[in-house]
């Protein structure tokens, strides 16, 4: 009866860290079962790419089976979690009880509209794989619409996009798309002339990739003015509605794309757990990333709010990587009687690419800029990405847009909220999917 | 007014024919518009491929524009077309009238049906690249539900493929996705042990790939068979329903995964021609490949019936290209004031895969079976697919497969019919499109 013996721990989530906890505890005494209601672990860092076209959806993806496949002990279930009940010590998942011993809450985060109206209807996430590959037939089709209609008002409306958040994502994406059109949307499109097509980027702070600050937030706006996209900055949203945009100061941006970076928000599974949510949705943990009051139940990643001297830590991936990592380690631990320190983040800085050549880096306290970080940002990018054949394909592609000021494969994939003859998505394809 | 002489062809359809039209017309003295629903042309012969998991998406679509980008005098609209007036000499696109001097209709074809009840309902075509995406997202759903059922018959509905139609797209396509089970998933889905997984290929007829007949479609059937797919020959389906595929002779096979490849059918847009539709949706043209009785509508590709030697060509993309190549060398010759002889086909035979190292080719009279052929099959298809970038992914992916008997990404991309915890699409995903 040894196979009763063994302790079960539920993961959810494979992102980034639900697939490391399940990574540490490969090979080891646990059953371990993952959850996730997607089938593949999506690389986010690499996300607006997506939607830029510079890469194909499947690259960042990897199919969580692919992933654990050599891990006996690992075994995986696609479905959503719709209820954790710790009192009876199972989650249900596709209608069914699955047990655990030890639980791992790792679900990540969703798009936080902070309450401001018309966010949520109007505007483009940049989440999730599908919101990826959403937003790029979205622009796409904008650009093939523009080039039919005789109204100029409505030609500028198309061509017009704002994003909203100057974050690392704000940034990365304003540079990708810039590059997009000046580029190979040009070339496709030789009946838009020398059509105003305008890129936002708006920023309720003073500064650009606010973390960085001083040099390296103003050296990030040079560089995107450079490439045309224009830079608002303490400039805050009141509303969307159909026409486009309203800042706080008075002004109507009239668009029909509207793409949203400016904050996220953990995403919780119903439970009955006697935990503290923050407003901003996450949960503080304790020092071993354990929901206080609880010996096993862990959350990590953007969900846990785990303080650092002080200070939550940021929702990002090395976070995740490191937490997820951790709690494996402790859970092995617990199995060996052993102690375990408590958790400590290491550090290890970040960084941010502004298109073609450039970057911002900030690593060991080392801030550099331009085409060295650049070098940097695309090795560490391409260390991280899981699979080798992703590795290699994404490699690919980026040589090939570099060499030719090409981009990939710039298709508007069908969906069944597509309608060929008009918009692409009357509900900014997210609410039918709901 | 120079401009005002330019008369104008508009071509509606940017598949194999339509596009090699606006190739041969690139650099004449017409202004050419293409038109397609899809801002993409699609290389069909591998959409099987798609559906395997084999190759992905992308890399068998290339984009319109960028493929007629250079082609100063050809322009492409991205949408579908309600009607053709030929009284007053427009199609309506986008709700505008876009004025022709010479047409060509190269819509292509459909699924047919011949009227058998539930197959519009209960099976997946395989015409288009979205139809290649559904099919994969609901096999690996199938795979991801039967691994966490209980209930026995349930599992084996579940894990039963049933393809109908023994030509080349349902052979490729069974021997694709045999192999897709037996290597990858097999791996994947390990908690699925030894359980009866089955893919059955019916034909109506009394052999697999009939057009080539004798040794190569025994050998067709016997490499399928040591594959482990079930061939029922002279097997008609009756009807199909929820439950799954009822046949002639009273069996019936519970699945819920039937893709049909037992035929199309010509696709017309809605016209005010004066010209006879067969009962298979193909208009006969005359050997001009010109509607009978008018002088400026042209017809090409699969929906045209063609009549060689007293039958009608086949639908397949040689034929298409030759037509699409021939209607553009006429139109120029008529500008020019020349005559042209009539439109001849030259058959160079045609080819079907079967897996890993096998196909048969039939090329100028010659039968070739097994490695040869296959080494023959690949050469060919890389060589037609349009752009640098899909051949070199495409064979990276194939050569990737052929090392580590593996497949490409295995990936269920969400789509807004789709719910995480049942059923990939309730509608078996297409019905929501319409």
């Amino acid at each position: 009866m040894d196979q009763n013996k063994r302790k079960r721990v539920v993961i959810i989530g494979a992102g980034f860290g639900g697939l490391w906890v399940a990574r540490e505890l490969s090979g080891s005494d646990y059953d371990v079962i993952i959850i996730d209601k997607n089938n593949y672990h999506t690389f986010l860092p690499l996300l607006y790419q997506v939607s830029a076209a510079e890469i194909e959806p499947e690259q960042i993806a990897s199919p969580v089976r692919f992933i654990v496949r050599n891990f006996a002990n690992v075994r995986f279930i696609r479905g959503q979690v719709g209820e954790i009940r710790y009192r009876d010590k199972v989650v249900i998942c596709l209608g069914q009880q699955i047990a655990f011993d030890y639980l791992v809450i790792a679900t990540g985060s969703v798009n936080n509209d902070f309450n401001i109206p018309g966010v949520l209807q109007y505007s483009f996430p940049l989440k999730t794989l599908d919101d990826g590959m959403i937003l790029r037939n979205h622009i796409l089709t904008c650009f093939e619409r523009a080039s039919f209609v005789d109204d100029n008002k409505q030609r500028k409306r198309l061509l017009t996009v704002v994003i909203v958040g100057g974050g690392p994502t704000g940034v990365e994406f304003a540079g990708a798309l810039a590059e997009l059109i000046s580029g190979p949307l040009k070339k496709d499109f030789p009946e838009l002339g020398n059509e105003a097509i305008t890129i936002y980027l708006i920023e309720a702070g003073e500064n650009l990739v606010g973390m960085y600050g001083g040099v390296l937030s103003e050296y990030t706006k040079f560089q995107l003015e450079k490439k045309g996209v224009k830079v608002l900055l303490n400039s805050a949203v009141s509303k969307m509605d159909k026409t486009g945009v309203y800042l706080k100061d008075g002004t109507i941006i009239e668009t029909e794309t509207v793409v949203w970076t400016a904050g996220v928000k953990g995403q919780l599974v119903k439970n009955d757990l006697n935990a503290d949510i923050l407003p901003n949705g996450r949960i503080t943990v304790d020092e071993y990333c354990k929901v206080p009051g609880y010996d096993d139940v862990f959350i990590i990643g953007d969900l846990a709010n785990f303080l650092h001297n002080g200070k939550p830590l940021p929702m990002i991936a090395p976070v995740a990587i490191q937490q997820g990592k951790y709690v494996g380690t402790l859970l092995k631990a617990i199995q060996k009687g052993k102690r375990i320190k408590q958790f400590k983040y290491i550090d290890k800085g970040g960084m941010v690419a502004i298109g073609r050549n450039k970057a911002i880096t900030q690593i060991a306290g080392l801030k550099l800029k331009g085409y060295i970080a650049w070098i940097i940002w695309i090795f560490i990018h391409i260390l991280y990405l899981i699979g080798f054949k992703n590795k290699l394909f994404v490699m690919i592609n980026w040589i090939w847009s570099y060499i030719f000021f090409e981009k990939s494969v710039r298709l508007i994939l069908p969906r069944c909220c597509d309608n060929p003859n008009g918009d692409a998505c009357l509900q900014r394809g997210r609410i039918c999917k709901e």
